[in-house]
């Protein structure tokens, strides 16, 4: 089957691996229908988080059953399913209490699995024609007949909205709440969708790219403009001067400030100051374990100068990690079928799997415009 | 009124005093029968966090009632209360949703008030014979009819006991959990109480002083002492090597390495290794917004070296802050009256007023035995 | 002063009494601007559930603060207010906890204090010139700077709208799910938009007033017609055979079947029906502790034929009781002020006070068109 | 192999049957080693509740894998296993969200599945020499190496302790709570350990054998006797008249007055009185959706004459339904394991397979002394 695999830095390619294939008995194989470039496949694209090469990529997978295994009861061929990002057994102390981002099952290394990423359990990504989808019954959502029709929104359901909806939940958006997000890329704008759904009171987002304020706003949110580095006094003035009362880090350890350089510890730091004292901030931005590679000395074995000091004078909380996506697939696909959402008004490109090492390209470069790439195999 | 009064680094005294007085209709007047020594005094007395000369310290404090402004309907002349360390309102945002510790109405600079303590709204403290407390049907608790027999007892209701449970509410400590707690201070033996009282599974307490590891140890709590730096692997190993369900931070920045040295960042990324991944953290050792005078350089802006990379990866959550003392003393007042709970286990020095300074001289210095020092007016 | 009193059965007249002023220091004296007739004023005005002949009726009251107690801090002159139906004091175990609505201290009967209702402590109602407010700084929510031009919306705070968002926390309506809700009066259509505001999947509300059920459906919400009693069956056709997640009671003992006879168990016998297995109830609808003259033999003592069988077997859970207007309040004015909701939708009339005995008679009749009337002394 | 069956009311018998074995991939095939006789198979017994004849009853089974399927990964042969009486299918929406009780999988006619039970799917029980479990890895709760040491204790985490604990959850039980229990059979005994466990202030425990309450006794409980008929009074006296905060429904309908005549809205109706305003009641007392056979007129079809309008008016709240057990289990074997519980300490009776059926018999006589039945086949 054609897949694409990661090369080496910078250097992805549409080439001919073997087909996947169902190995054991709960196992279920799909066709992939549609697989989207994630912000997070840009840390391996550029080997600041690398795949072993050879390796396909691709974690944000959606499909139409062609094949079962026997142990397989619910899923049947023909199925049209979303597949979470994470993989999870469905029977350890963790999948259990719905924590499937961090499986005991899937990865002997740590907790928790996916789909073409690094140290999470090796398992083949689905930027490719097949996907073997390991517990098949308790891994594929299904969807309902519209499923080919709102193909888009659906798509969305693999990572990025589970993943910004996991940020409301980590900083528990209430509805009435003012919720602020830093970062304005596809994670970041599903947070700011996320705390409108909740009814959350107002919502802001914070980024500098023109392409991505726009689309906050296209949504009702209030886009703030930290070009300039007036971002947290903007906030402080939409909130009475008291600050959001929740906050979410959507941004990650790669944060640049407005000259290009590398500043791990700004957003959340900024959060801080955004966030009223006994607010809460869920972060779902990536911070790795370490970073050796990087510039920044403290990060590179992965620590940051946090502001403990005013997070805890304020009585602040603050919840981290993957997000658990089968926690919220369900609702989130529910919502899409009765109209109430409709997460793809982010997606800009649709692009053939051989076009996809081209979209790597725009998407990396964050050309404007290009602010979510779906590929169709 | 006689009152114990701070004058400056290491210096205090017991002084002749205005008398504490109504003032307004809602306040009720206390005369002091119990009135501890706590660990944040140290701050204040080594000079790290100093009060203005001439106030009076003291925010632990239990008393009778004997005056009560024209507005107070519940609270009699004749009451034993004890009177929680914050000083909440009762009717702004934070008090009614039970975040006394961030009350908006009693401090003008910033959320939350207290009595003797530096930035809190520059109330008169309780280490002296009488006391003015504002807000009075709000603020004091009333003791059953055994107030007297078990007053060593309920005056670990006014801060330590409510805010080590605070930092078993903060890490979400359930039954069945395990549990670890860094540092055996009166909050961290409080912590590791309240753990154990909430059907914690397994309850580790983190120090290498003897006379606090042996406390832990005779309320069933496994002690683990630091001193060789083999703390988290003792843990890891009590815990089949996945680390403790939830972790309570009970010392702050001022956390020592066995040679003596201020490391700030030391505990909380111990914690962050020693707790599973999906864990909570609860922090309730104090972290100053900035310390100009101490000997770490980022610590001197409030700031931490933070494993944020560990912590993400984990997916852990972390809750900080003050204790709302009023969230919890009903129900900790009926576990001592019922005999569900003996907190005073840890009590080692009952003193006069006047042999205060004493105390804080043996407290300061950590002299072996002196764990918790209660004063009588 | 002017106020509308009740006489007895069907008959209440607007005529002269004696001011309401300032009695105790915590006090708030309010000028009425808006003041609502409710649902269960109608259960007053029919003598099922009567008042002293003389008393004041009026517990949906908005208004602006013309004096203040000496011991009032928060509350100024000239604030512009929306006063919670329920009167607390704020520092009781049940208002402590948010529980206003079973205040301790305001009525020596039973927990739980009202203006201008039976048995609810014998406070007057503001179906008047003049408010009395007692503990004003607890019970007074300052509105903002548009209180005046979006008075009306402002004026469901008082208590149908926290109302209906109490049905929906009762049933734990989380985002996602579907809800039904049975009774198209003023607080179940409360109830629906709640349900929408915190992202509801599908709302469905169950009635047969034509008015009602277009009003609903103004707001996105599936009308359920239940004239021929296929109401059961059209949930289930909507939520695929299983029942919808959660479900609201907003009728009360005072159900009607198709014929007009009352069945005091039908709607929550058909909520049990309509709700799936381990689904919630929320019951915000009034069911009396005895009903003396009642038709129905079992309501006369209070008690219902209660389909506990089938319930138990369902695993459902059920919340009942009276809005504790305080716990939403804030965050709903602040939906209101920044237009998130408008939920003056539903107000058919504007009246002034003299003609409230005229709005009494067209309310109760439920004459069409007559949905939710407002007096303006 | 030989199994306890079902022959018709008040019969039952030891007999051949064919072997259980592994039919499905994801089976486990068990020898039972400890199999108990459950409160709720005297239903089956007395022919209230009767199985198909000649099935195997038994759903409390405990015991060791000596088979698994080829999809069976975690379980492994010589594992000593709890198994849940709920079965379960691990990727159902109910059994994602914890309520495996409810799953939608393993049972066409309704939600759940359990072994040995009328209406539960069909599935042999455990009163045998061998059990099948479907969906092993999901459904087997590995125990530690005291397991054969300590198999008493762990017997009990079949169903009878995560029943109780179910009960303390559905009620919302919280540390420093009054929690009242109806009821002194194996369940409400584990309702009261449960309360114990998790803080609660005061416990205690409504029934008339003194046996039961002997039990209850020994743990801290206090015994209320209600044998002549004051005991809300009693329960009201020793909550300063308020009532408990919390209370648990432990017997069901068939509760007795005591004169011996059926009256099944009893405890539930006694429950509403003896628990304060705002307080929570769970309910883990069978209620049939219908009763044809049943003395009572109402209860024939499944309803009770419920007192709605106090319950309503106290704004209390209900959960029932049964045990979730897989949300409880893994916590309450870590606290059998190091020793915080010992909940065999109700156990009356250890006999043979063979000696089933008189064990029957006693139980149901309800004879002195029979609190709790061990099978070791």
């Amino acid at each position: 089957m054609r897949a694409l695999v990661y090369n080496g830095p910078r250097d992805v390619s549409v080439t001919e691996v073997p087909d996947a294939k169902v190995e054991r008995p709960t196992d279920v194989l799909i066709k992939i229908t549609a697989t989207n470039i994630c912000g997070s496949d840009l840390h391996i694209y550029e080997g600041r988080n690398p795949l072993d090469p050879g390796m396909t990529i691709g974690h944000e997978n959606t499909g139409e059953v062609i094949e079962v295994g026997d142990a397989v009861i619910k899923i049947k061929v023909g199925d049209r399913v979303s597949i979470p990002f994470n993989i999870g057994c469905g029977f350890c102390r963790n999948c259990e209490r719905g924590l499937t981002g961090f499986c005991l099952s899937v990865n002997p290394e740590m907790p928790g699995g996916a789909y073409g990423y690094p140290d999470m359990g090796g398992y083949q990504g689905g930027q490719a024609e097949l996907l073997r989808v390991p517990f098949g019954d308790f891994n594929c959502l299904k969807l309902p007949e519209d499923a080919v029709d709102k193909e888009a929104d659906y798509a969305m359901l693999a990572d990025i909205w589970p993943t910004g909806w996991h940020g409301t939940e980590l900083a528990r958006v209430q509805p009435g709440d003012s919720v602020v997000v830093y970062g304005g890329g596809p994670v970041g704008l599903m947070a700011a969708l996320s705390a409108q759904v909740k009814g959350a009171d107002q919502v802001m987002l914070v980024d500098r790219q023109p392409d991505r304020l726009k689309l906050a706003e296209q949504i009702g949110v209030t886009p703030i403009d930290d070009s300039d580095g007036t971002h947290v006094d903007q906030i402080l003035e939409h909130t009475r001067g008291e600050g959001a009362a929740r906050g979410v880090e959507a941004v990650g350890w790669q944060a640049h400030d407005p000259q290009g350089h590398e500043v791990p510890n700004q957003t959340l730091n900024d959060l801080v100051k955004s966030v009223r004292a006994t607010g809460g901030i869920g972060v779902v931005g990536v911070f790795p374990p370490e970073d050796p590679e990087g510039p920044d000395k403290l990060m590179q074995e992965g620590k940051i100068a946090f502001d403990m000091g005013e997070f805890f004078t304020k009585g602040q909380f603050m919840g981290t990690g993957q997000a658990n996506v089968k926690s919220y697939n369900r609702e989130l696909r529910d919502l899409i079928h009765d109209g109430k959402a409709n997460p793809a008004w982010i997606v800009s490109h649709h692009l053939s799997l051989e076009e996809g090492p081209d979209g790597y390209k725009h998407f990396d470069a964050r050309d404007d415009g290009w602010t979510k790439v779906i590929l169709h195999p």
